[in-house]
């Protein structure tokens, strides 16, 4: 069996010697070009030229639960792709949200402002009912993370592509639903895919239908959002603040306005990081049952270029 | 029927008005030194010359969850005393909490201030597993908080006066378990009743036993903790953070060194703020009840100067 590897963002070594301590008998490597063809690819934005060098892929694993970066490449045919479906991820991303919202509903920021100042302010109580928590994306995370919200007693609203229901969620899909659900949604959480279709999906348009006051947490891709848009909103005083972890360039250049909009606050995409163990731990269960026969599609394999959310 | 009211830290008037909405046939005043005697008082931190002019008293609601300030008082005998036991502020302080234990344990103050420099700067993901959360106290709130911070995988562990079972948490009582408590919980919490034991329980022996680089989040009673132990140990490297929400003095004295102390964040008594709807509506509810003859002790009232934890 021969295993490649490619992700530019991590220390490959550690990711190799776990593949390799996995599977004794098995070759593994970082992909270089020209290398030889592989049995399965484990990868995180790869180059075209690695995919079109694999003649006799199993399968290919996408080191990430978003999809994005393979979908601007052309598929080796009837491979069947994996990504990430939590390996760790859901339960950061529920944390990092659940603590978003809690600090823009219960004003947070603000207290710990004051008391740096050495005042002693306490603030009038805001009502829950008015903080319905309206998340954008209904899979692994957005259900994870509306679960994890639910301990918390705020209205929560989800919106999908396709119709869901979950429990204790007022739910919405598609193109028509999309204004209700926006407009009744004080806080506004980003867990879509990046598609042609959620391309700038937060755009003026939509960021003006959220109620006055909003807020908006942007935990998905920076290309779902039109940067020049959220500013004028805020700067409009229509929506309260936004927390940022994802960015059309990233690392976020040193000179865009993002970084000291005095009502936005950057995070360096840390909402849920990729964990090696986990990861692996999830990739190697499937490279097993592959081996041992199972359907790609029993283990969350898919071919064609489309991914729900 | 005679209805007092006395709580100095609110405006009366919104709450006498919803009291007479309640009971139409009643007198319902803010106590004044000489009035009449009562049937039911409403108290937050009365004078003992209000509980001593109450010789038919049918009950005493204190408008807070804590009795610390009627325990310092010589109640009347025999009539029973009720607490607010969630009345809204069971998961206000699950969301204060919960915030405080996701931020201390992803270095998010530490992400942000980055932020605000225009640094983009990931840090190395720290293992869930040496974040054991510790309650003090496994009462109400202790447990809401718990059950929130289930939804974030952390290792729950929860300290009380006698011995508790609780699901998914590992739970010390007494004395005799206090040290083993402490020494595994990595971020502690305090949520204990203050009372002549838990005075003081957070000295500088108690703060040492946590493990290196552990935090302290207290949102009880500022008397639980020793001011100059925990800037010890602070100071000594040992704990790497606090988050205070209560103090010895309120507010605290614009010269105490929490103030500015860089590991130690203040916010001004907020964690869990008493909501008067809420609250009104579960004393209004007992009101009913005991005048439909229910038994005090059926609806959570206890005669002894005494309160479990």
């Amino acid at each position: 069996m021969r295993i490649v590897f490619h992700d530019l963002t991590v220390e490959p070594e550690p990711w190799l010697a776990e593949l390799r301590r996995a599977f004794p008998q098995a070759t593994v490597q970082s992909w270089q070009p020209g290398a030889p063809a592989a049995d399965y690819a484990l990868v995180w934005a790869p180059p075209q030229q690695l995919l079109d060098e694999q003649p006799q892929l199993k399968a290919l694993f996408n080191i990430a639960a978003g999809v994005d970066a393979l979908l601007k490449l052309k598929l080796p045919a009837a491979v069947p792709v994996f990504r990430l479906d939590d390996a760790g991820m859901a339960v950061q991303m529920a944390e990092y949200v659940c603590q978003a919202v809690i600090r823009f509903y219960r004003e947070l920021d603000a207290v710990e402002a004051d008391s740096r100042r050495g005042l002693w302010q306490q603030r009038a109580p805001r009502l829950r009912q008015d903080f319905a928590v309206g998340v954008m994306g209904l899979g692994v995370l957005g259900q994870r993370v509306l679960g994890a919200l639910h301990a918390f007693g705020y209205p929560l609203r989800g919106w999908s592509r396709s119709a869901r229901t979950l429990p204790g969620v007022q739910t919405f899909w598609g193109a028509a639903q999309w204004p209700d659900f926006l407009r009744g949604s004080r806080i506004l959480v980003n867990l879509l895919p990046l598609t042609p279709e959620t391309d700038k999906i937060l755009d003026r348009r939509a960021l003006m239908s959220l109620p006055v006051g909003g807020y908006l947490i942007n935990v998905a891709r920076g290309r779902h959002l039109v940067d020049e848009d959220l500013l004028a909103v805020l700067d409009s005083g229509h929506l309260a603040g936004a927390l940022l972890d994802v960015f059309q360039q990233e690392p976020l250049p040193a000179d865009h306005p993002f970084w000291h909009h005095p009502r936005i606050t950057v995070t360096p995409h840390t909402s849920a990081r990729t964990l090696r163990r986990e990861s692996l731990a999830q990739i190697i269960g499937k490279i097993v049952a592959l081996e041992a026969g199972a359907l790609p599609q029993s283990l969350g394999g898919w071919v064609r270029t489309e991914v729900g959310y």
